[in-house]
């Protein structure tokens, strides 16, 4: 799957961009199914970023659309963090005034609503649906799967109203063009639009803000003496 | 101040990418403050915006902080839509927890914290500052303007709590870096943010979508006989 | 549809009260059906609405259910203005605890749903639903449109718990009465609410508030000169 | 306190419209200030209600800005129920897009900020504030409540950007000219509203919903045999 | 029925807690169906609360699902005051990401649904079903209820995504076990979740906050010379 | 740290209960200061939760007031899981209508501030204030730490209009009483409100529930013959 991704991050990107695809030294949960899994993969995930960010990635994705570690990641690091799924509901936002969300497991449905609270997005957000198929099986039986999403797609597109919809899993990667023509409307990836994202913002010139939640991890062995960073920025 | 947004605008985007700076054919205000002087700029700026699309532009920046009929020019047209606060909000909170915003006069006020409501911007959304003054005082006096405007993004870095701070007009966009490096927190400009976006979306072959509430406007001639679009999409 | 609206007024009001009803006297479009409609509509009826204060209009009455230029209008008049969707859903709010809404085309569904958030109305709202006829259909087979209305009435009342259903144009006015009879629940008309609102705020001596968002347009030509109209109100 | 809302109802209403002003039969708290208070002068106010609605009352306004039992008063009668805090809310939200509250006691002012939750109005509304008196002392001091009252509107129009500010008690009414005269904003008393929307809801024979929420009270000596009033209305 | 809650109440109480189960000494409508019900049954109630703690409750619990009267009783009495719907929910926010309630009649729907509102329970509580029996009939047919109550539960399982089912009604305690059992999910019963709050609140040494919204009800006899108790607490 | 933690945990159980308190025996950060530092400790204390279920947990409470891994943590065990701000905000809502939480550092902020946005505590959550003290000073110079609470717990009374204050960091815990007594309002500690749910809900026989969100993570060896858990739950 990581394979898969990276194919898909290249052909996003612009040429002239580097993707460096790659995860964790340290063993990590085979995919991301539930909170525990994601917890589990975030220390791996934050020390790649961080080796990322010192062999020269000006911005970094976070392929998987639970967006884990997201606040941690952008402590971390000083380039840009991009989640896949707060990417994608961004550019969705920019293009429908409604869309729809489809997923793996039936598990990963509060997850993403709950996702979609904290970015803002649940007035345009219609609903998170669930083709009940675990992550690897995406790798294992693609017409089915292709099958089932399509189902949903269409669902989202009728009962919803959805006028655009979400892939909410980063192993669905390259289906999105042939969804989008079997169905009729706007099929959104997350890898593809964090890509985009990541891309236009390590090209604007765009840093994460170091003087609030997003701060450097404290070094706590001076704290007799501590200097708040928040209110005294550094002229 | 049109030349001023297309020079900025110019200095935002990548290599290769063409921008296309205009305004209206038919007479528009010469600032927008308020309600009337978006609805009055509206028309014409449809208008431009579709000349611009047959002129070959992919994608489209509104370049005015109310996001000034941006649902209506994206029936219009096909190429994503941008708005400078969408944009500018969007991008601040990729890079931040909390921001503030900084505009002209008072009465912008509830005009952009109406526009946080209508993005989902409400939580991350500090507070909405007015310098008290006019749009065209910006060109008129720049230096009594920025010092204005420090003042306010100190006291968004310190009353707020902000990380970032948006500036609210698109005519502040030159002042940017200065104001950042004299406050030492990240400012956000708009015009800059929006063409970042406008070329990831343009460059990935994003399109608005079609099938719901950013459809074509409707052709009244033969409502006897009506297909409606969006239950029976196109194979 | 003017004089049918025109007529829906004039049985709404007090006696002793004069109704105006017209247009613009610039092209508008002959109905409004999406973001663009709205648009083009807007400035043309801005004129409309300066010239019917001048002429001693004392309240106004904006007779589509978008509420276009809602905001536009109380900046360019003192007496009060209502917009149909608005006064329908404080009535219904004041007679029922859920409610739901029938239009006429899916796109106008989001539409309505913004206007409900911006309003405060989204826990009320259990609903908008939309017939999927263009609005000048309403005339062309009134028999049609309305038992495709008391279907989408009956479906809000037994699947939406609506207490009260509202109808979401205009042109629907004169069904109302019937409807609710066939239906067993209350049925509001836009246009009705509308004109007892603007009776009930012309005949109480309001106007509306100048020291904020709604003041006047401003006057650019002095603007080296500025004193601000919100912090220092006339006296 | 009583004959002051009566004079000042009557001073709102239409020609041609009969105030019946009064209140229960049963004793009551001499004023309200708290729930405990409210939930004390409910059963009394539902009785006179009744009274009233068979006495030909049309419409009905509860006089407290706690718009204290309002949706038990609207299941034990059928003419339409305004409170005074809704109505001064909806009034205000048509003429200003944002006000402030003014009210009594600093314990109202949860209380209040619930009303404004619940009415959706929480947008629109920017601070409730108090001015620290007992309701009864209005009447015992009134110079020195309007003092208090005329500081906290200046302070409500310059520091929260109100356009409007509600006189948060039925006990001030008759202050609310003087005050805007005093302050050069629009304030706006409850009595005042609520009778005119009472008068417009009665004018236009709407009446409240019995079909959900606010059907009659159930008669519970038939409970074995029954059949819901919502899933099967009356033909 | 009372007899059925104090059994459950005991059976929910840990060993040395006295349950003190009863009701008003005046005479209160044999059920809760609605706001006019709860706002007869609130004086009588109040009452018998503080004639609880006079014989030494140290925590109070509202059997009810409609929460009547809760605010007030905070205020008449010092002790913790628990309503059935808003243990029943924070327990049910502890144990399940998303949860359902099911109720007796439709009317009951609103009210639970703005209790939700007012708990901040909107993003968990999935939806409110009703099994469209009143109060009473629980008693007279416990099987017949029982089976539309697990139907019901099966819907919020399979349709709504609910994790946990709260049983909205203090009648249906004796059921819980049961129908968890034949539907294999959480099911939650206020009664038992308010009595385990209670008892670790009245532990642990909690008091209702006295300095605002819940202060005691003001003694009206001494308005003249009023020393607020909110901005001046005793020391 | 951790042995006060445990002595205030054992201070607020019932007779009979037994308080673990430990940590991970992997190394984790000192002290929990923003998003990283959080994700750092939650695998280890994952692991800490599953040994002391095993070892005969029957609730388990996570002491830090970012409740972090707290939805992760509620998969790995079948204990109720309480988080110290999430039980603190209940309590405190049970007990105030409105209140205020007082933390470390600024950083925090926003991170409770999200936790409030998630639990549905915004509209009874007035602030959040930061002394600007790193944790591990609290017990460097807790007669400093004191002085520097007890100012800001006078400002969420007085100005936040606060009916009670929440102590927003475990290591707080000791000075509870003290800063009650010393600003005459109420002052909750999460580390004692969360061992009193912890009992509440252990004792009452609650469990987590395991067929949606908080279900057991799975186990992906099996993935080709996947069977939802979600939707046929074990009889």
């Amino acid at each position: 799957m990581t394979a898969l991704i990276a194919r898909q991050a290249r052909a996003a990107a612009d040429a002239g961009v580097t993707i460096m695809a790659g995860g964790a030294s340290a063993p990590v949960p085979p995919s991301i199914e539930g909170h525990h899994d994601a917890a589990m993969a975030v220390p791996p995930m934050l020390d790649a970023l961080r080796r990322a960010e010192a062999a020269g990635a000006d911005a970094h994705v976070i392929a998987c659309f639970d967006d884990p570690g997201i606040a941690a990641a952008r402590e971390v690091v000083q380039g840009p963090v991009i989640g896949i799924a707060q990417a994608a509901m961004q550019i969705a936002s920019l293009l429908a005034s409604r869309f729809s969300i489809v997923t793996t497991l039936p598990r990963s449905v509060p997850i993403i609503e709950d996702l979609a609270l904290h970015y803002g997005m649940c007035h345009a957000l219609q609903a998170v649906r669930a083709v009940d198929l675990p992550v690897l099986s995406l790798d294992a039986d693609p017409d089915h799967a292709r099958a089932l999403l399509r189902n949903e797609i269409i669902h989202a597109r009728d009962h919803d109203r959805a006028e655009a919809v979400i892939l909410g899993c980063a192993g669905m990667s390259d289906m999105c063009q042939t969804l989008s023509d079997e169905t009729g409307i706007a099929v959104i990836d997350g890898v593809h639009a964090a890509v985009r994202l990541a891309g236009a913002l390590a090209g604007g010139g765009y840093k994460t803000a170091k003087t609030g939640a997003y701060g450097w991890p404290r070094d706590k062995s001076d704290d007799q003496h501590h200097v708040s960073p928040l209110r005294k920025p550094a002229q």
